[in-house]
């Protein structure tokens, strides 16, 4: 059975051209096409030969049997249901980074079985097809949100499509998604940002200050380079969650201050003890 | 002009550990001396030939011409007097992460200028022998403080020494040297930390809250596998510098939860596009 479907990839940046490459590599599309609203972005796409071809949205939904959404979350909310509105039996399937509002907006939607909502655990600080690169999405999560409410053969196509790119699935609903990303995603790119201007502000009255960054620096500080228009979206969708994320990361980190305050070395121990618990969890 | 020289290493663990790889490496000793309390430390440094041979402090002292002290920063200003009580004309260098209050305890001391204040910006979150590693401290800093009051045959042996393994130089007071860690090695330390907890103690509801966690999370949390001994004693040493840098490093986390609460977008957008500058710092 040949897997092989037109695919139209709408958002042709990172996470879209990353897919691109994939969909390529391991024969899952027999045609890609581009759709960006960024012109510039759409002409790098084909020059970059991310995608075969680029044309408007309305073409790419008729002439494709896939349609991939690879756009901001907010767009995503906005998007979807006039995409479901022009499908026929076209799969659709997003990889955004939030899932509830997702889900919500197009649940009572009559094509709603053709849509499959997803979230490959994979990205990169940078954005736009320039920074696409080869195997990502290899030896990640993907979670596939609400599996119940898409169709067998969409969801089975979508799921081939993310083991043969060397995903592992997790299923789960669409709330618990949200939940588990702002803990394991979300906060690290607030507490990166926030980390950045703490440190840029201080740089205002210290010019030396970054001669000496090290690499554990630049290792918690990396993903405040990340894209704000991804970024600001997300965490508007996902605000219960990461507020009460966020509440709890300065809690933590005034029990720091507090320890260090006191010279109660034996708190701050505990403290530190407690945390190097995540060795469980990351190798 | 022979550079080698006879090298007792005071810690043979991380710091330590890779240090006497590139002494060997770089054929700058003659002869590797460990000196470590940790009876199992010892005798693996001996088995992974970091060291030649392993004796007791005041052995290590007369059988060497330069004795580097990789211990954690409080046993640094309890034992770095004594030694040079027992020292002739060896040269003594530490590879501290605080250095205001080690120089300070030593300030009057008669053979003061046997002795090199140092920091070399490496470390990884692993500690003891076995997490030595060959070519660390390449292509890194070091900050030699207080150049000034050293010898200069020890200062420059020291920092021939430094660039031989592949490091380049600054120099600065340790006064400025602590304010600058704080904010560009501390800071990252705590963070890592705190997001550590933040997140082990959601598991606690949570079970698969770590199912999906993703690069950007690993990348941000790796720190937090850092070693209690090492960190508490710097975190209080560098009181003073940790805490303001803590306080607004709080400060700007909640600016972030501020805008999400309001849902103002704008703010947010600002908040992290000022984040992104670290671009032109973190390439």
């Amino acid at each position: 059975m040949s897997q092989r479907k037109r695919v139209a990839i709408v958002g042709i940046g990172l996470i879209g051209g990353s897919l691109a490459i994939q969909l390529h590599e391991k024969k899952l599309s027999s045609k890609l096409i581009g759709v960006d609203d960024n012109e510039e972005h759409a002409r790098q796409a084909v020059e970059l030969e991310l995608v075969d071809e680029t044309m408007p949205l309305n073409d790419a939904i008729e002439q494709s049997d896939v349609i991939v959404l690879a756009i901001p979350v907010d767009k995503l909310v906005s998007l979807l249901p006039s995409i479901m509105d022009k499908i026929d039996q076209q799969i659709v399937v997003d990889l955004g980074s939030t899932k509830s509002q997702l889900v919500d907006v197009i649940k009572s939607h009559p094509k709603r079985r053709r849509y499959v909502a997803t979230h490959p655990m994979w990205g990169t600080e940078y954005s736009g097809p320039q920074s696409a690169v080869r195997g990502a999405y290899e030896n990640k999560a993907v979670i596939i949100c609400n599996a119940e409410d898409s169709d067998a053969d969409a969801l089975d196509w979508v799921k081939n499509m993310y083991k043969k790119i060397g995903m592992h699935l997790l299923e789960m609903e669409a709330k618990a998604h949200d939940l588990h990303a702002a803990y394991v995603s979300h906060i690290s790119h607030i507490t990166s940002f926030a980390l950045a201007n703490t440190v840029l502000e201080k740089e205002k009255e210290e010019n030396a200050i970054f001669e000496l960054a090290s690499a554990g620096f630049e290792s918690t500080v990396r993903l405040a380079k990340s894209n704000p228009a991804m970024w600001v979206p997300i965490f508007m969708q996902n605000k219960e969650n990461v507020l009460d994320v966020l509440k709890e990361h300065i809690a933590q980190l005034s029990r720091f201050k507090e320890s260090i305050e006191k010279e109660d070395n034996e708190y701050l121990m505990k403290l530190i003890e407690n945390a190097n618990k995540i060795r469980r969890i990351i190798k």
